[in-house]
């Protein structure tokens, strides 16, 4: 009898669930959007059927032992979702002990994004034989996820991690989505390079192929492209963000002192243009005593599954503790 | 019979080193300076002779269960002091293996000044009941060290805990001892408060107490005295120290998230010249999730005994660790 655990991605758009194997190997998958259902009892009941319907057609014995949920501000202590902004329910969600009820009282366990991705690169990725890393998602904003002494750092409420919200520079008046000015996510991140080419566009006269789209549509991967083809205002884009980056990374690793730092998301997809600045500036920012000894590597998650990955990791991270 | 620890603080001038029971009684000490001994082998020597030596004249029935050690540049993984700068042996020095044989094969253990004083706090202070919390001492420079989840963090290499070494500024010209600029220490420390009142004195016409004090002989305490009396350029200085303390306490709970954070140590003795602005900062630097969620608050370990109480509450955990 094959053991799988489910992995659920709780999405602002679509909600994905799978069954997967200790391996990773995804055994079956399905989805459908988050806000089919007004009232969150419902959601979560449709999970639970969905996750029926998918173990039922399995054409093979098995056995689904804990689910994973990896959900905006989802606090892995209280097990619910709290106050998330891009979802339609508001305020505390419940949704551990509402779905381990409608999955007959397997355990289910939740955590945020970057926590699971962080998860996911423990058990299925390149962080399989580390106990202190760090997984940074570089996506519209800038998360991340902290392993210490091989545990995820949750800190004393749940909601350790922000790292996309420490003040990169003290000096700023880039506005943040949370009400301050200078974080971190306002430079690194798929947004935050929009805004280092709008800045450069006002602030040169050098030709750039960004110049020819609406700034309102202007994105990371036009800069990217861009880039690519040796656009020079768009390579210093991509150099400022590593610049950026490179130095927050430092910080970090006089706090945590990590083995790795791992990269991942739509901007880690720019490959060398966005890791080339990240790891020069690294390097000559870090404390001479971690010069040369702590690594900066792409996730190696598959990133099309990697929130049910790193959701179903979370499951089988919590079997492995109780059997203890 | 009662059960102790020794607990031995190696300090750059002074070694001192205690006998001392579960409940943070001292019930011997003694010391001799460091430098004393010219080969670290004696000085191990005279560290094992004086722990013995208070043990014979203790006038009843105990056994000595382990010994902690406090010192520079200690890797708590390794059991080595590995290149301390402050001390006048150089490289590699394996005081956790030396002592152990000195004393018959005791456990022996050893971590840095901020990190023994977090284990103090955890053991014998205020931070009892705390699995996630931070101390930041504040000396010459400024020390941290981290719990999560009730064990100290220690990092992939034993030398995570650099709080004083994040840049504090991206834009300043503070020159630090590591080489770099900007480091949190140049600004929160009683040398950093030395080089605000320096700066101030520069920028500023205001009369002030400090213009009567030779910079080279100019203090923190001096500072902190004038604050008291009302010096306004004196009050000035702890302002923009409890300004960057506070705002570089918000990020740092972007990361581990802690119930607490302590403060410690000389600069901390300025009581609420230091503490109101801190405070004030803090909260008003915090991501809105964390606004009056966080403590700071000062240690409640005895200053002069805390050395070396944080060196035995490092043995008693160990102790404890090992009785799992």
């Amino acid at each position: 009898m094959i053991e799988l655990v489910a992995g659920v991605d709780v999405g602002g758009t679509n909600t994905v669930f799978a069954l997967i194997d200790q391996t990773g190997k995804i055994h079956a998958q399905d989805s459908f959007p988050t806000a089919a259902h007004g009232k969150f009892e419902d959601y979560v009941k449709a999970i639970g059927t969905g996750i029926f319907s998918l173990s039922s057609a399995l054409g093979y014995e098995h056995e689904i032992k804990a689910v994973g949920i990896g959900a905006p501000s989802a606090n892995y202590y209280s097990g619910c979702i709290e106050n998330a902004v891009n979802l339609i329910w508001p305020g505390i969600l419940p949704v551990v002990e509402m779905l381990s009820m409608e999955m007959g009282g397997i355990p289910v366990v939740t955590t945020n994004d970057a926590n699971a991705a962080a998860m996911g690169e423990m058990i299925y990725g390149g962080a399989r034989n580390m106990k202190n890393f760090v997984v940074i998602t570089l996506g519209t904003g800038l998360g991340s996820g902290f392993v210490v002494n091989g545990e995820v750092l949750y800190g004393n409420d749940g909601f350790a991690g922000e790292y996309g919200h420490i003040i990169y520079d003290r000096h700023s008046d880039r506005e943040c989505g949370c009400g301050r000015k200078g974080c971190l996510e306002t430079y690194v991140s798929a947004t935050g390079i929009k805004r280092t080419a709008l800045e450069m566009l006002a602030l040169s006269n050098r030709p750039s192929a960004l110049r020819q789209i609406l700034p309102e549509r202007l994105t990371s991967k036009d800069i990217a492209e861009a880039a690519a083809e040796g656009d020079e205002l768009a390579l210093r884009c991509f150099e400022a963000a590593g610049k950026a980056l490179g130095e927050a990374l430092a910080d970090l690793v006089a706090v945590t002192a990590p083995e790795a730092i791992f990269l991942f998301g739509g901007v880690a997809n720019a490959g060398s243009l966005i890791m080339e600045p990240v790891r020069k500036h690294f390097e000559n920012s870090l404390l001479s005593m971690w010069k040369g000894k702590v690594k900066i590597l792409f996730s190696s998650v598959d990133e099309a599954s990697a929130a049910i990955l790193g959701a179903s990791a979370l499951a089988w991270d919590h079997l492995r503790k109780n059997k203890r």
